[in-house]
C-alpha cells in the first residue's frame, strides 16, 4: 500500500453480496483484500432461505464486469412487473424494463461467487462471528475495515441516522418462500400486487436449487388478513401452511391465484421459507477509530431496507462498486477517503432508503397513490416507475414530494 | 418550468464569473434566466481592478463549451509556475501544467461575457444592489433565486460552515496592482516567489485594457515588511508608491525583480491597484425561505477565498457548471434539488477552500513545506502540484494530512 508501512490490505466482513462484490472489484484491481465470513462455502450454499431477492440489470452490469454473469438472461432474467392494486375497481397493467431483472437464490449465488473470488486467488476465512470487539484489532492489521453484514452486532458501532430512520419498528411482517405450482407471467416478469389494507405480495420467478421455482414474499400489515403468514408454522404441518398460503392467494392476489396449479402447489422444501420482519434504518457511512483508523459501514451495516421493492442488494452491490471504487483511487484510509465513499453512493442509498420507506408508510402517501393511479392509465409513466428500479434517484426525484410527482405526471402530459 | 405554473425561469443576482458563467449555460440550455447585477456592462468595464484572477484550463474549457474562449491561449495563456523559496539557502524550481491556464483583467473579460450573453438573447438587469431583503420577492416571480455575489450583503443569508471555516480574520494583507516593466517569465508563466516569514508574492501574465502587463499580487503577513504595500496610498504619491513596490521586489523577490525595468517600471493606472484583504469563509450550499422556495449560494456567496492560490474564479466557474447540470437534470427547486447542488460540488469547493486555508496558515504546516522542498528536488511532483490547479480535490488528497503527504511523496520514491 501507499507509504509501504501496512501490507495485508482491505479486510471486509461479511460474505453478502456487498462484501462479495467487494472483494471481487478489489481482486479485479489487485488490491490486497481479505474476506471474512461467519460461514463456509458449504454452509452458505445449505440452511434457510437468506432472503427474497432481485438483482436489477444495473447490477448484472455489475456482475458482467466482475465476470460472475453466470446465468443468461433469457433463461434466468425476467423482463417486467406485472401490478394488480385491489380494491372496489381493481387496477391491472405491466411496467416494462429496458433491460432484464434476474433473481438467484442466494444459497445458488453467494457459493458460485465465493469460489469464482477463490479460484482466483482470494483469500477468505470463515470463522466465528466477528463481533464489535474484533474490529479494532482487525484493523492493526489491515489497512481498512469495511463492516459488511449486518449480522454479529457490528453494524451497531456505526450511529443510526435518526432523520433518515422514521420507523422504530418494521411497518410490515415478512413470509417469504420459495414455491412450486405457480406457473409464470406472461412475459416473464415480476407480480407487484397491492391488497389494501392488508398488505403487498411481490412474486418473483427465482432460480434455486430446486431449478425455476417462485418466490412469494408477503409483506403483511400488522393486524392485517395475511399477517397469519408471518405467524403459521409450517414444520407444524406443512399441508396446512400451503393451503393457508393458497387461501390467501384466493382472497387477495387474484392475478397470482390465477396462475396456481392447485395439485403441484406448495413450498418447494421446508428451508425455503423466511418469516421475520425488518425495521429499516440508515447508518452512518463510517466511524473513527480512537486509533485514527476509519471503520466503513457496506450493505446492511449501513442501509437497512424493507424488501418491498427490491432494493435491498442492488444498494449493496452499487455501495459495493463505489468503495472499491474510491479505494483504488485513494489509498490513503483516512477520514478524508471515508467521506469520499460517503459522498459519491450518497444519493442513491439514501433514496432506495427514502423510496422504500415511503413504499410501506401507512397509511399509503396520497401522492404514491396518485403515481399508481396514473401507472394504470399510462404505460409511459409505467414503464419509466418500473425502469428506475434501475436508477432509485430517479425514483425519488419522482416521489420525494407530492410536488415532483405531480411534475412528472404533468410532463407526460398528465 | 415543469409542471407549467411559472415561467419566469432562474434569477442570478451578481455578473461575476459566477454568475456569467451560469448564466451563459442556462442560456445554452434554453433555460429561462435572468441576470441581474448592479453595475451596467460600461460600469463592469471601468473603475478599480476588482481582482487578480487566473483561470485554469478546467476553467478554460468550460469557456470553449460556452462559446466564450475569445483569448487565444497562445498569445494570451501561460504554461507554468515558476517558484521561488527564500531563505538562508534559496529553492527555484518551475512546475509545468499539462494544458495552459490564462489570466484577463476582469474589467475586460467579464464585459465581454456579459456582451455575449445579450448578443444570444439573455436577459440582463442592472439596478441597485439586491440586498437581502429582495430575496423573497424574487423568489416569487421566479422559479429559483441564485446569489452569485459576495457583495450587497445578500451572502449573509446563507449560515457560515464554522468547522470549514478556520479563521476569523484575514490571514494576509493584500496589495494587488497592474504593473509595466517587468519582463515575461520564460517560459511564460506565473510566479509564485515565498518570502518566509513576510508572506508570498504572485506574478501573473495579465491581459488588460493596457494590454500585456504584470499582475502583482502581495500576500502580507501582518505585521511583516511587506505589510506597507496595503497601506501605501498611491494617490499621494504615485512614484514614492512605484519606489516602495520597488524596493520589496529588490528585498524579497528576487526572481522577479531581475526582470525589472527600472526606467519602465510602475503601476499603469491609478485604477488598477486594490488593497484589502479576506476573511475566507465556507457557507451553507443553500438556504430555505420560510415559503418553502430554496436560494442557492454561488461563487463568492458560497466560498471566499483568500486569492494565493488563484482559485476562486475557477471554484466559482466549476460550481457554477455543476448547478447549471443540476438544473438542467431536476427543474423541480426544493430541497432535494439543492442537497444534489450541495453534493455535487462539494469534495472540489471543499477541497479549494481547504487547501487555500492551508497556505495561507501561520506558521506553515511541516508538511507543506516538506512538498515545497520536494518539489524543488523532483520536477514530477513540481509538475503534479502544479497541474493540480487543475484538480485541487486531487491537491487536497495530497495535502490534507501530513500522513497523505508522505504516501504521496513515497509513491514518488522520495
Amino acid at each position: 500500500m501507499a507509504g509501504g508501512t501496512r501490507s495485508s490490505g482491505i479486510a471486509i466482513i461479511g460474505s453478502g453480496v456487498a462484501g462479495l462484490h467487494l472483494a471481487l472489484l478489489l481482486q479485479k484491481q489487485q488490491i490486497p483484500v481479505t474476506l471474512y465470513s461467519d460461514q463456509t462455502a458449504a454452509q452458505l450454499a445449505s440452511g434457510r432461505m437468506l432472503n427474497t431477492v432481485a438483482h436489477h440489470n444495473t447490477t448484472v452490469q455489475r456482475e458482467e464486469a466482475l465476470g460472475v454473469d453466470h446465468w443468461d438472461l433469457t433463461e434466468y432474467g425476467y423482463f417486467c412487473h406485472h401490478h394488480y392494486l385491489g380494491g372496489p375497481q381493481p387496477l391491472s397493467f405491466p411496467g416494462a424494463f429496458r433491460a432484464p431483472s434476474r433473481a438467484i437464490d442466494y444459497r445458488v449465488y453467494l457459493p458460485r461467487l465465493l469460489a469464482d473470488f477463490q479460484e482466483r486467488g482470494g483469500d477468505f476465512r470463515a470463522g466465528p462471528p466477528v463481533g464489535p470487539e474484533e474490529i479494532f484489532p482487525l484493523s492493526q492489521r489491515h489497512d481498512l475495515v469495511v463492516v459488511a453484514t449486518g449480522k454479529g452486532g457490528a453494524s451497531a458501532m456505526f450511529p443510526v441516522i435518526a432523520a433518515k430512520s422514521p420507523y422504530t419498528r418494521p411497518q410490515r411482517r415478512l413470509s417469504a418462500g420459495l414455491y412450486n405450482g405457480i406457473a409464470p407471467s406472461h412475459p416473464r416478469g415480476v407480480t407487484m400486487s397491492i391488497a389494501p389494507p392488508h398488505g403487498e405480495l411481490l412474486e418473483i420467478p427465482t432460480y434455486s436449487a430446486s431449478g425455476h421455482v417462485t418466490a412469494l414474499l408477503f409483506e403483511n400489515v400488522p393486524g392485517g388478513d395475511t399477517e397469519v403468514l408471518a405467524d403459521a408454522k409450517y414444520d407444524e404441518d406443512p399441508a396446512a401452511f400451503d393451503r393457508l398460503v393458497f387461501e390467501k392467494l384466493r382472497a387477495h392476489h387474484p392475478e397470482v391465484f390465477e396462475r396456481v396449479e392447485v395439485k403441484r402447489f406448495g413450498l418447494t422444501r421446508p428451508e425455503d421459507l423466511l418469516q421475520g420482519a425488518v425495521t429499516p434504518v440508515l447508518r452512518e457511512d463510517y466511524v473513527t477509530l480512537p486509533s485514527g483508523r476509519v471503520v466503513i459501514a457496506l450493505g446492511d451495516a449501513h442501509s437497512l431496507v424493507d424488501p418491498i421493492v427490491g432494493q435491498g442488494a442492488n444498494s449493496a452491490s452499487y455501495s459495493a462498486w463505489e468503495l472499491g471504487t474510491v479505494i483504488a483511487e485513494d489509498q490513503i484510509f483516512d477520514e478524508r477517503f471515508a467521506r469520499k465513499v460517503a459522498a459519491r453512493r450518497a444519493d442513491r442509498v439514501q433514496a432506495i432508503s427514502d423510496w422504500t420507506n415511503l413504499m410501506i408508510a401507512l397509511p399509503p402517501a396520497p401522492h404514491l397513490l396518485q403515481l399508481l393511479g396514473a401507472m394504470s392509465q399510462s404505460p409511459a409513466v409505467a414503464d419509466e416507475f418500473t425502469d428506475n428500479f434501475n436508477a432509485p434517484e430517479r425514483q425519488w426525484d419522482i416521489l420525494a414530494t407530492p410536488e415532483r410527482t405531480s411534475a412528472f405526471l404533468a410532463r407526460h402530459g398528465m
